[in-house]
């Protein structure tokens, strides 16, 4: 985005315009007891092999989940997920560099809500734009691959800033890089003081309990019929 | 960026602007014999490393080196690249997304340009944003992670049909990533066909020599007192 005053004013107005829309998609989910997640992180920190794995275990446990996948170009992820069963929407942002609430209010169309306990959201790869962008979600969640260095969250604070999760990728290659993940997670928490974090590997299948355990958790705070998922 | 019709107008003028900028930028640059890159890449994929290696051989070579190095927040990057006894400046975006031709244009006030071979650009690590602004630089550099995926070519066309170079990096983590480098390399090439690629590891040194002998070799034809850089 440039700064020239003209243009500041009009990104504001867009900036509030996004935030009305996802204000009412928030309410519309949670309405339905759905659980909205938002995971954003850069170009290959590993978020689409995450939620192939996430996806597998929660349809594995009986839980209704569904994906909204947002990328530059390709319906690769797409195609990706959807091997786990679960129903899998590709959002092509013909080059924008975000998600924006209204695309999913569109993307949702057509999907009976009524048949969702999570939903999630797969944000182009980028470390900036999605900050600003409040897709209506209940969390986001931000991923960092350790072989991206310890200092992006203090390279890139808004993001992180912005984030209720975090979410620690490709732990088994912390010694192969060198990763110092004392200080990753001492960045993190500067960053955003008490931010809960998980540290998982989708080779070695680290981390990916307590993760599921999260997820299967705050579905069942949601359930509206009160039967819970083991 | 938002694409509602006013916004995009009115961006459309930020980028006429830039370009404007730009141009008389490299015709600025190149009537010194400066030969200018602009990085690019997603967060953390070695960037700044890249550049503290390729300074430091530069420098022990007697080309006269200069970077500027843009970032959200920070000056870590203009730290680590000082140490390479090279001038270097950090350009702090203050939350955008990438640097602007006009930014570099302000950074450069103050420095001796006559006493300058190569002039690098860190551009904010982001795949989407800076593949539309042109900094006036001769060649754009897209730098990609063997870590990041085979794929990103395809999921982020713009900015790698906008380079003119590309350097893959950390090839020494290939095998630990069961990255398929064929399959990288076929997918730059099918997004931009031609593209030079450099393979490199900053941990094992391979491909660094290539590297530093392009650089040379686009200094010395660029040397107006014909004095070349063995």
């Amino acid at each position: 985005m440039s700064m020239t005053p003209r243009v500041l004013e009009i990104r504001q107005k867009v900036l509030s315009k996004n935030d009305e829309i996802a204000r009412a998609l928030r309410e519309r989910l949670r309405a339905r007891g759905i659980f909205t997640l938002n995971l954003v992180s850069s170009p290959g920190s590993g978020k689409t092999r995450l939620l192939e794995d996430t996806l597998g275990r929660l349809v594995a446990r009986g839980v209704r989940v569904r994906a909204l996948v947002g990328d530059l170009a390709t319906d690769n992820d797409a195609l990706r997920l959807a091997r786990s069963g679960a129903p899998v929407k590709q959002i092509l942002t013909q080059g924008r560099c975000h998600l924006e609430a209204e695309m999913i209010t569109q993307h949702l169309e057509g999907w009976d809500l009524e048949a969702c306990d999570i939903l999630f959201i797969e944000n182009v790869g980028n470390l900036v734009c999605p900050s600003s962008y409040d897709l209506g979600e209940d969390v986001r969640v931000a991923l960092l691959s350790v072989t991206e260095g310890e200092d992006k969250p203090l390279k890139y604070p808004a993001i992180f800033n912005s984030a209720d999760i975090a979410v620690v990728t490709k732990v088994d290659l912390a010694d192969a890089c060198e990763t110092d993940l004392a200080l990753l997670r001492a960045n993190l928490q500067a960053i955003r003081p008490g931010i809960r974090v998980f540290e998982t590997s989708a080779r070695t299948g680290a981390g990916l309990d307590d993760w599921t355990a999260y997820l299967i958790e705050q579905r069942n705070l949601r359930a509206r019929d009160g039967a819970v998922v083991d």
